[in-house]
Parts: structure tokens; C-alpha cells; sequence
């Protein structure tokens, strides 16, 4: 697929990584649509390019919208994903209305014969088995916002089978930078770096992620529309580097030129896990760059910080 | 569990596998329960025990309901489904209904402290990759209600690790028996034997399924319901018996003791596809006893019908 002049729906293009999707996908000639109810994400995301871009208001809930929105589509890329999904409550309007979402966008991506990206997580594995964690890995979610990925990677599936549709999964690893809608660690650390205050790692502070900057996972959905191989494939899509969360603290400090203490303290719901993701498969099949550095990404991550500080509004 | 005293909820009460579920209960000296809205299930089903169990009338998507229908319950058996999700059209209100359901029973479930049986299907597996089909085959279903029942399955195992829920998951062969609320095929030929009309075959005949007489299923949910070391685990339910469509309508010829002729029929949706159904794990680690024979099963079916010619209106 050759991006010039395709068009392209974007679920929940007003948010993280939603909206850098959608500078990347009008720097390279698609034609750009955008679903989303600003639930989570923020039109400010948009407004360096809310004129290049078809905007519809509303929640994929809504099938009408979601036909209006499917109209002529040669991609759908669904990063839309309610935030209180992540909650440990379980609200039965939230999961349904994920899942009512998911399947009008499933049902329209089929009628109009298009791609469908589907953006799931590594949370579908769950507690890793082994390490690193590949996309052969046992899929046995332990949160909620888990479980719901996966049982939306399984609709793909089965609707690939049943009804012909063209569907690639990507699973995405931590994914942080500008305009970070959760305020995860890399954020935080960031934030409190630059205000001098305390950087307090949980527990051992030998607990480890692959994070992975907003920019490779951009470059990893392009490679899948351009890449015809990927359908019906899965792949994560992760940096290379995997730090602790101490080795993360140090990091930050550097980058900022801070002089912030690191405090360790007790959690009993921390733990000692290296989630370290393999995302080799995606970079191969997908022929993408060397992924973006921590030392990089932070850097950027600080200067987008820098010149928005008012983004996060916190005490 | 002692199930006398005991409180157990069968959702979808009115139906097949429900009704007969039941009158085991109340046989066991449960307290029983149903919620129902007789979408598919038939308050006919209940005549003979209606007075003796609580009817909450109305849908599992209603919370209100599931509430009251939940109130101090020992065990949830979740048999409701929907009919309409074993079609090829894809709507989003009967999966939304189907997920909150199950969402809101989930909840009371955990609330309560009950245990939870799931009703789920051997179409989790999709098609089978070696034979018999034990519990470790892939999970790969090929067919909407099949995905819906394994994100099901999958929601259950999550809240067990996330929200404490208890749950025992049961993978149903076909079953069969009186008050079949689909024309399955066994039931099917029986109507046509005792009628003398053709037993259509399709294909070659050699396709065969592993049927399962409906009490061979109650039995083994009475086995989970007193088997607290069944908490957690999978288990297929089926028959001992692997049956060709051309042994299954000389069967059911000798049954009726019909002159019935057996007609082959082209049909390019049928296949050889031998879905042999490995329910030894159950049969040992709930002690159930020898499963109800093909011959035994189709008598009783055929006893039935005779009883109720009026069940299925059809031309």
C-alpha cells in the first residue's frame, strides 16, 4: 500500500499515540481521518494539523459514526482504548463500550474491504514465562485492559476466518513521549527531575521495562500499511533497550541536569519483573530504523515538557 | 459443595442445557434459581418445576436484574446464549448484550463470593488440529460465537487473577436430547424417521461429531458444583462415542425402526472433518460415570418427540 492519497481512519487520533500517527501518516501523503470523543484525548493533540485532517466527533460506539468515519477507508488504525479500562473497577459500559467499538469498526473495515490494524498490548501475556517475551509467548492476561485486548485480537482473528477480513495485530509495548496521555514512569521521572523534586522508585528499583519511544511505534503502523506480508500477522512492537527502573531514574537525572535525590521505597505491589519484550519479528518483517535510544527519547520527551508546562495539571 | 440448601443461579433456565439443569438441581436438593428472557428458552421447559424454583424474568444485560438474580447465590451456571450469535450476520447488539451479560454476572459472581461455571464450547477450538481434541489444543474458533465464547473464557480467567473470581470453564460438545432448542442433527433425522421421510446426508457422510446426550452434560455441572478442586480449571464435556452422519442416520433408522432411505447429498460446506472430542479429564477428575450411549441417548430423544409432536412447528 502506497500511502499517497490513501485514506486512512485514525480511532482516537486525539490522543498519545494517536495523534503523532497522524502527523506522520499526512507527512506521507495519506489522507488522514480521525474518530474520536475526546474522552481521553485532547483536541490541543490535533492542532498543529486539525485543517489537513477529516475530524469525527463522537465514540466508536456509535455505529452510524463509525460508518460515516469507515466511508471509503483503505486503513483503519484503532488506538482508541478507555482509560478506565485501566481502573480495577469493573464498569460494564466502559468493557461494553470497547467492544461495541471494536466490532462496528471490525464490521465497516469488512464492508469497505479495507486493512484493519488492530493496537493491542503486551498486557494480552500476561506474567512473563520466560524472557524475552516474543510473540510466541503464552497469552494469559492478568489485568482487565488485558483481557479486553486479547478478546479483541481474537474477533480479528475469527473474523479473518469467517468473513475475510484483512487484519495485522500489533502489540505495543510501553510505549511513553510528548503528549503522554497516562503520566507513566519516564514522564514522571521527567517531571519531577526538572521541578527538583525526589525521583521515588518502588521496591528494588531492579524492576524493568522495554520502553519504547512514541516515534518507533509511528514508524512500525506505517511499515504495516505499506508492508502487504503483515496481514494476518501479530508482532510486538518494542525498543531494543530495557532499563530498570533505577537505571531509568539515573537517566533522567542526566538528561535534565538535575540534582533530584533518588528514593527507594517499599511497595508490596512491586516486584522484581524484567518485562523485556522482543520486538526483533516487527523490525525485520517491517524493514524499520534502529529504534529511538532511551537517552534519545528522554531528551525529547524533556524538551516537549519544557515548552508545555502546563500539559499536566497536578499538584 | 453439599449441594442441599445450596443456591445455585442457571442463567438461561428456560433453555435446553438449562432446563435439564434444573430439575438435576432441585433432584439434588438445591436451591435453584433462573434468570431468563425467553428469547430462546421456553417457559414450557419449566412446567413441571416452576413452582419450585425462583424466576427472575429478563435479560443478563440488565444489572438490576443480575443483582437480584445474584443475591446471595453459592454458584452462578452461565448456559444463557444468545441464538442469533450462531449466525453469519454480524450484530453488534446481540455481542454488546452477550458480553455485558456475562460482565454483569461476572461481577455479582465475585461480589457474592460464589463460584462461577462457564458454559463454553468445543468452537473455542476452531478447526481441529490433531484428533481427539483434548484441553491443550490451540484456541483458534473460526466462527463469531466461538470468538465470543473464548473472550469469555478469557475474561474468567483474568478475574481469577486480578479480582479473586472462582471459576470452572466447560468446553460443551454437541449435545443433544429432548427439548433441543436447535434441530440438531440427530434430532433432525429422528423427526424425519419418524415422519418416513429421506435422511439427507451431506457430503460424503464420513464427517463425524462427538454428540453428547444432554444428562452426560448435567451430570458433569453437578460434578463441578461438588468439586472444589475443579476451581480454575478447563474441561471438555463429551461423549465417549465418535459418530459418522451415515452411521448416525442408520442409528436413528434402527431406533424408529423407520424405512427411511438415507440420501447422499452434495454440499460444498461439508466435509470430512472428524471432530473427535477427548472428555476424559472431566469423566476422571469429576467421577462421572459411563457416558449415555448413541443408542440410548437417540431412544430417549425419540421417546420425546413422540410425546411432543408439536415442539418444532416446521413444514
Amino acid at each position: 500500500m502506497n500511502l499517497q492519497n490513501r485514506t486512512v481512519l485514525v480511532t482516537g487520533g486525539g490522543g498519545f499515540m494517536g495523534s503523532h500517527l497522524c502527523e506522520a501518516l499526512l507527512h506521507s501523503g495519506a489522507n488522514v481521518r480521525v474518530i474520536d470523543n475526546f474522552a481521553s484525548g485532547r483536541p490541543d493533540n490535533l492542532a498543529d494539523i486539525i485543517e489537513r485532517l477529516e475530524l469525527v466527533k463522537g465514540s466508536v460506539a456509535d455505529e452510524k459514526k463509525v460508518q460515516l468515519a469507515c466511508r471509503g477507508v483503505d486503513a483503519v488504525v484503532h488506538t482508541a482504548f478507555p482509560m478506565a479500562m485501566r481502573e480495577r473497577s469493573l464498569d460494564t459500559d466502559v468493557m461494553v463500550d470497547y467492544l461495541a467499538g471494536l466490532f462496528n469498526l471490525l464490521k465497516e473495515t469488512i464492508a469497505n474491504n479495507a486493512l484493519f490494524v488492530y493496537i493491542s498490548s503486551i498486557a494480552v501475556y500476561g506474567n512473563q514465562q520466560y524472557v524475552p517475551v516474543d510473540e510466541n509467548h503464552p497469552l494469559e492476561p492478568v489485568m482487565l485492559h488485558g483481557a479486553m485486548k486479547l478478546a479483541g485480537e481474537c474477533l480479528c482473528r475469527t473474523l479473518a476466518h469467517s468473513h475475510g477480513l484483512k487484519a495485522v495485530i500489533l502489540r505495543a509495548a510501553d510505549i511513553y513521549g510528548p503528549k503522554n496521555t497516562r503520566v507513566c514512569v519516564p514522564v514522571r521521572y521527567l517531571i519531577n527531575a526538572l521541578a527538583g523534586q525526589p525521583l521515588r522508585v518502588f521496591g528494588s528499583g531492579r524492576q524493568s521495562r522495554t520502553y519504547t519511544y512514541v516515534d518507533d511505534f509511528v514508524q512500525a503502523v506505517l511499515g504495516v500499511l505499506v508492508t502487504p506480508e503483515a496481514v494476518g500477522k501479530v508482532f510486538n512492537i518494542a525498543g531494543e533497550q530495557v532499563v530498570s527502573m533505577y537505571e531509568l531514574a539515573e537517566l533522567v537525572k542526566e538528561v535534565t541536569g538535575s540534582n533530584s535525590s533518588i528514593v527507594l521505597e517499599e511497595n508490596v505491589a512491586s516486584d522484581d519483573r524484567r518485562l523485556e519484550i522482543d520486538g526483533s519479528l516487527a523490525r525485520q518483517a517491517l524493514q524499520l530504523t534502529q529504534p529511538v535510544s532511551m537517552r534519545e527519547g528522554l531528551t525529547k520527551t524533556r524538551d516537549w515538557l519544557l515548552q508545555v508546562p502546563g500539559f499536566y495539571q497536578e499538584g
